[in-house]
């Protein structure tokens, strides 16, 4: 694997998969496989679950990880192609990624959207310019619009747990939230479920929460919540803002809150979520502590999702 | 030992001086007894000598250290039971306890206390919430209300000086300072040198400085320094704002200040502070650059508490 | 190497520059030579290239390294003698230095300049007490007048790259810039190349923008650009604020950007800068995506100019 920007990185899905459940029963395998190897993890936006998760992930491959967390407005870079710099940027990303590009093997970098421009946040300008500037691989730890390592995660977390002698029934569906956030987690959970194909998929939001059809296309919609929600083996609670009249917080019902009750029109299904979770609000106490949550043991997975994806790019590198 | 949140983890003090006094004389004698295993030092509140210290001492174990430090308001938790989450806390700690504990084998905390809500302050909450769920030991990197590595680093300050052959007697005054600060150094040596009961111990402060009883209980109180000091083998300084109207600075004066004049009153006393210190304000240049003060020591010898209580976590787990 | 502040603490430049272009052959050859030793990176002021480089070459060397990045707002550190601290500085360089001391066998420093008192600035206060007081090895990372690591890279580009059979022609010019900078970066070229004795050594500025005489000492000063870049080998590309009438903007004209038009001027000469530039401000776009410009190669040398730094502390103290 030459970078793990989206889904289309991949090669092969099942095979990835397998790859980190691997590595969840014997993680230290390829403890030498990065020795001498050294990777830099730049955050642009917080992040914890996923600097922990890809840095156990690193260390579990013997390589040196330096972390640096690079406030976007005291680092403002610059993008655009013959800029005269006499703003507020302060280093054009032409000159910095190729440094970081000297010191490191790999880079991940975290860049969350500004979700006023939908544009620029779709054209993935900032994750792009360090791709093509940096001159190593570069793994995103969520971009603008996607977040493939959660996306991989809740594969493998499906993979894991599902034993039936058929194909799963998934339901991707909008929750209800306080503030309005970026479509990536669904854009890009969407965006894998389709790709891997092992699965009936449904996406359930209410009109004018659309997603864009890049993304969707080869899911079903359904704007009904309880028909989408009916047999269903796996729910994917994530809340979104506006795609179209973009990043904007329509209606806020919160009917659309996943509940013990609507549970009882699935199949047992069990409830994913990427975490942070607004309990009460997107999903509910009864859910979170009950056994059909899997949120814990997603977020345990990130480990093996990362550590997978890190032995591919040092095997092909090698 | 379980975890270190309070003197009441530790089985035998004595025993775990030694071992700390053992470490100091060779640092890298069990280098071994922690590879494999993962601390993770969350810090909600910054901290200089504490990270350092206790960085340190995890790699002489030979642990792998992952420090973060996370905004207590970047990252505000919920702690409450049933919450809806609607306002301004972004995760529960429920959920986000048991992953820390999914990714580390041991779980280093700060977190300062809010000085507004004594209630609240004293139940220890967000430790203690991390202790119950994070599901692996929890050491306090100084809570609410105790500072343990710090307490356990003056008693082995003491042990390591006091070389006459009777009970040292041991002074713990407060002193002025310019803003309110927690009880926690406080009650905690308080709570240490209760339990180990190998000295005769004096609080001393102002009328309306009294600490909470469940600490001080075993000590004497006196009101006027001048007596307290009489005598003294060691003389500990510290600040605290008020307990009883909780927070607040009553009096503040300077009469109360540790001088060299003070020290003649005592039995050539070793002077004691967890730093930082104001500097002639809490206690005299005199002092501090002469020959009588330990707080270099000390700070030194926070190395060596922290790998003995690591290292008894481990043991206990393995 | 006791310490590393000014290229005073160095015995032999051109030593120092072939040991560090031994180590970009041969990045492992020492791997050994700082193993269980322990460095701590102290940031007062942010760092992107210095700190990725030095904890580069501390590893390389086999160094445990601990970064800390203390906000000097939330630090304020008190530097007077005698001060009587009941101020806004929490804690005296006299008791914060020597605990460093204790914990680490080198101790590298960041600190910027005021820009508002120079003989504040000048005196090195902050980096000096430090040297002063921890007991053990000081290593800039960039003080308030000079950075060696910086110099020192470059002096290793120029041996690295110039192949003629003769002294090389090295020009320092002002640049344009949007902000009042230190003087540090062209201070301490100055001082380097003038040690170095190894070039002809012009430095051309506005008027009124006149370096202190301690650093230029030796070189050619020359008011007029063209006339300075004439047969130049090397152009180091350089904004400082005022240092006479101390951290300011005077006149800021445009025409002192360097540009390709200019370089036809010199003898093909490549040009330098230390990042992160402002593009099309200090420096063309034409240059800087040229075959001319060095400033990626410069950044990459960091990490050999800190090993080899590194590397003779190590040895002088064992």
């Amino acid at each position: 694997m030459k970078q793990f920007i989206s889904v289309q990185d991949v090669p092969d899905i099942n095979a990835l998969v397998k790859k980190a459940l691997d590595y969840k029963q014997d993680p230290l395998k390829d403890q030498l496989l990065g020795v001498g190897k050294r990777i830099g993890l730049l955050f642009l936006n917080p992040s914890l679950r996923t600097r922990l998760s890809t840095q156990i992930a690193a260390r579990n491959l013997g390589m040196e990880v330096i972390v640096f967390n690079v406030d976007k407005d005291g680092w403002a870079l610059e993008f655009e192609e013959g800029a005269i710099m006499s703003g507020n940027t302060v280093e054009h990303v032409k000159d910095a990624a190729p440094i970081l590009g000297q010191y490191f093997d790999i880079l991940c970098i975290r860049t969350f959207p500004s979700l006023k421009n939908r544009e620029d946040d779709y054209s993935e300008l900032v994750i792009q310019s360090f791709a093509a500037y940096a001159g190593i691989p570069v793994v995103s730890l969520e971009s603008a619009t996607l977040h493939p390592l959660q996306s991989l995660t809740d594969i493998i977390t499906i993979q894991e747990t599902f034993k039936d002698n058929k194909r799963p029934k998934i339901v991707l569906t909008w929750a209800p939230h306080v503030k309005p956030l970026p479509q990536c987690v669904a854009n890009s959970f969407a965006q894998w479920v389709n790709a891997w194909n092992g699965a009936d998929f449904i996406i359930t939001h209410p009109a004018d929460y659309e997603l864009a059809g890049e993304f969707t296309k080869g899911a079903t919609i359904e704007y009904n919540q309880d028909k989408a929600l009916e047999g269903a083996d796996y729910i994917y609670v994530k809340n979104w803002s506006t795609y179209t009249d973009y990043g904007k917080i329509y209606s806020n019902d919160p009917g659309w809150m996943l509940t013990e009750e609507k549970l009882q029109l699935t199949r047992f299904a069990r409830v994913m979520h990427c975490l942070p979770v607004r309990r009460n609000v997107e999903l509910s106490d009864e859910i979170l502590d009950g056994p059909s949550s899997l949120v814990t043991r997603e977020a345990g997975n990130r480990v093996w999702a990362a550590q997978a994806v890190l032995s591919e790019i040092l095997i092909d590198k090698s």
